[in-house]
């Protein structure tokens, strides 16, 4: 379960344990038909001289529900508005559990996709992606407002931010992604699209390909949206500064994922 | 295992998978057995009507060997020269599974420690607190260069940057930090101290108190170190822009954590 997505070889659990492979083949298969039973997770068997298990995190549809239902209920707060409409959001996005339970849900969204790389923009995406990247096992790399010092050359774009409609700059160390990859793009809010596009920019540059997006929360702006099609755990209707009054839902992820894998 | 530091109740498990509390405390005194046997975690038996057992993660001396040896071979490679005499780190940063070592690590070495919470800066400290916390099971928070209108209020201070010697700012949003936390700072490099001595500042303006320093690499500056007590996983020793040399060794890790549990 510490490395999803990857094929391991019996003799792997053989050695470590001391046993027969056969005892480790039927402890496995209970392991299977829990993880089944539960709806948390699949191991996949791979038969053959190369073949082996494979775990790939992917919950059930009604986890996933109240992983979405309980989310929402804890950022339907009106002690989250600031300013502007803003909603507070770092304390949930500096939660390792709540983080876990995000990353999961994602990595089941994406779990029959391929991906070769997990992107964001700093700085509120990077745990988002962090978790996503450790559910499906891959590379994330990390677009910076401005590229520091640290990151070597690199490769940049301009795009309209959606809420200010200025010119912006993002930018991604030349080395850290490789040509032809399938990348999924993650964020923690999506207003207008603007940074998400942004980063569609920047993947075609790395001559790669966008697997799929993904935000934590999307909220309803006047504006319309640029991007049309991605993946939303949270909705947020609506923020009213002045009456401090916040309208929160679970997002298009139930209705957006493939559910007839158990 | 998803649930470290926790206590967990045993019918808890006995519920989950339908069977008696007897056959559940053989399964767990298995499961010790094993992780004890592999020294890779910990599992804490408390006895009595509140009981349970608690998973605390905390691997071998030798298993922590391995991985920092390994580290340091990936880290000892030309290629990751910047200019100026940074190293490339942001592969290592972005890998789900060198991080979840380089988690594991470091809460091993704060496992009986209290520690509230974790702090790091941004950016590159982002997913190395991710993965602290994670393992801890503990919240992180992030303090910004420049906050951002998504964090509400913030506290900030000034400090001086040990490379440049010039005086900077870090903040961090008030409501991110409860008075009387027990706070580890981490981050991905340290140079002269300047950044976590400014993160201590910061921890102090919270009235917390810092319960230890992790960096992932340390480099050997001409300047002296303005912090004296802290935990490195790397001792990058030297970096030679001109002959494109760099040498790099295990840090202090080994010798500072207590192996006295197993």
């Amino acid at each position: 379960m510490a490395r999803p997505h990857t094929l391991i070889a019996l003799p792997f659990f053989a050695e470590r344990y001391d046993v027969a492979k056969s005892s480790i083949s039927e402890d496995l298969a209970i392991v299977k038909h829990t993880l089944a039973k539960h709806k948390n997770g699949i191991l996949e068997t791979v038969a053959g001289a190369s073949g082996g298990v494979r775990y790939i995190p992917f919950v059930g549809r009604k986890i996933a529900n109240n992983v979405l239902v309980n989310l929402s209920k804890k950022i339907d707060d009106s002690h989250r508005i600031l300013p502007g409409g803003f909603v507070y959001l770092s304390d949930i996005l500096g939660n390792p559990q709540t983080l876990r339970q995000i990353g999961e849900l994602i990595a089941t969204s994406f779990a029959f996709e391929e991906i070769d790389a997990v992107m964001t923009v700093e700085t509120k995406g990077i745990p988002l992606a962090a978790a996503v990247s450790e559910f499906l096992n891959v590379p994330f790399v990390i677009v910076r407002r401005k590229a520091k010092i640290t990151e070597g050359s690199t490769i940049s774009v301009n795009y309209v931010a959606s809420s200010s409609k200025r010119i912006e700059k993002m930018e991604l160390a030349k080395r850290s992604l490789q040509p032809n990859s399938r990348v999924l793009i993650v964020d923690d809010f999506m207003k207008g699209g603007g940074t998400l596009t942004g980063m569609t920019e920047l993947v075609k540059e790395f001559d790669c390909e966008v697997a799929g997006m993904a935000v934590l929360c999307e909220t309803r702006s006047t504006e319309q949206k640029v991007i049309k099609d991605y993946l939303s755990l949270i909705d947020i209707e609506e923020v009213n500064v002045e009456q401090k009054m916040i309208k929160v839902h679970p997002g298009n992820f139930l209705m957006k994922t493939d559910w007839e894998v158990f």
